[in-house]
């Protein structure tokens, strides 16, 4: 997906929501269970009743890896009723990977070929070589790691490196790379405050921005910070629309979560 | 396995050998396709042949990933194919992994529980709430990012924070976190010259340095500089073995490169 398509999709549906499809089979209902696949039944309840008001899907792939086989297949599974069905939504491997050249060829196979996905998010510790092979290729994103949500974060993300944090100096030496264009980042909404820097290096680009509701950050503070022309924000939230209800009602709980932040984003676009 | 199982074992077999399980169709000798399990079947070859010269094997998760659900099953039956015949060697999935806590929680049940591994890789970047829920596993190991052997290290790895390079300062770090005594480290064969210093901040830690061979590292450098009273060494090698050949005389190359390294280190382990 282009990234043109990604904004018109935002614009038709007055909504930048990305959906987390965390699925772990003590949160979701028991009767669930008893489905021969309950991670996909789950995943196909939710994306059915909430594809109208988000513009992209973000399943996480510890939660499928930490079920084997079955968990693989059931991701693989998900991103094919996606692509087949709602062929408009952006998805999203949230697997963080990231190794030496050939390897992270691999993974981007993996993730863009044989999965099919449009993007995958990658951590950038090892530098250039292990993140350029994922920006070869053509209209799939890397959605490289900058600033996270999680308290870690100030380990070693906000350190400074010759007076440059090194959340910094990763975004602006990930620019100077081959197929640029084809990255996004990942900046946490726990840390709204930092996006107005952010944006002044790299102004254009899509923010994957984790963090709103369960981790407490702030939609209305990332849109304040973060927005650009092309909206440029992709806001996740997780836990806080899947898990709404664990009973007979979580497709309705779930769908009734979205629609709230979709219509926040509306009056957001709409301003 | 624990720390001393590991030791006991490099002594035994003389041997401080990893071998890189980094299966690539496109590689292996064409006859193994007509196999059902073509990367099973390549990976028992190899392991049959060489278990006795080496202490570990490291399947990197990425090969594996590329070939799917075929890909994740191979993997799976190589893991348990070592665990009940090899139950003394150690094992590595070199995963790169990382993610905020919870999420941590699940990767580290998919390589540790479910395909029951005795350690995985990890990277730092997003601090030590991302690593610490792998380090919670009893007799399980975790095995940081800290100087990797490709070029991107310079990126960001070497640069300085306050004064101090960042592969440093997650090294420094990491020794804090809880249940640090779990912790290993890779560092590339590459930067053999780094492990002195390195050795300073964790003198008892074990490494897992790749890059000896084919990436053009030095293994008499490496063990000079990096080598402590329990060997704390793990010395991988991949391409150079498992690829020796792609004729039919590939397990026996396999071996007798493994055993040219395993003599290398037996007269350094002797010295």
């Amino acid at each position: 997906m282009t990234t043109q398509q990604l904004v018109a999709q935002i614009k038709q549906k007055k909504s930048f929501l990305c959906i987390g499809l965390d699925v772990d089979l003590d949160k979701i209902p028991t009767h669930l269970l008893e489905e021969k696949d309950p991670i996909f039944a789950f995943n196909k309840a939710i994306i059915d009743a909430t594809h109208h008001l988000c513009v992209a899907y973000k399943p996480n792939t510890a939660f499928y890896e930490a079920y084997g086989i079955k968990g693989w297949k059931a991701l693989g599974k998900t991103i094919k009723y996606i692509n087949k069905k709602y062929p408009e939504i952006f998805t999203i491997a949230d697997a963080k990977r990231g190794d030496i050249g050939n390897t992270s060829t691999m993974y981007a196979k993996a993730f863009f070929d044989d999965l099919g996905f449009d993007s995958v998010t990658v951590a950038p510790y090892m530098g250039k070589d292990s993140v350029e092979p994922f920006l070869a290729f053509k209209d799939k994103h890397t959605i490289l790691l900058a600033l996270t949500s999680n308290k870690g974060a100030f380990d070693f993300q906000t350190q400074t490196i010759n007076g440059k944090e090194v959340y910094k100096q990763v975004i602006e030496t990930s620019t100077t790379w081959k197929n640029a264009q084809n990255l996004m980042y990942v900046v946490g909404a726990t840390k709204a405050e930092y996006l107005a820097e952010i944006r002044q290096l790299i102004p254009d680009s899509f923010l994957l921005v984790p963090g709103v509701g369960a981790q407490g950050g702030n939609l209305k503070d990332v849109c304040k910070y973060g927005m650009n022309k092309n909206v440029g924000l992709l806001i996740n939230s997780s836990r806080g629309i899947i898990y709404a209800s664990n009973g007979d009602d979580y497709v309705e709980s779930a769908a009734k979560k979205a629609l709230e932040l979709q219509k926040q984003m509306a009056a957001i676009l709409i301003k």
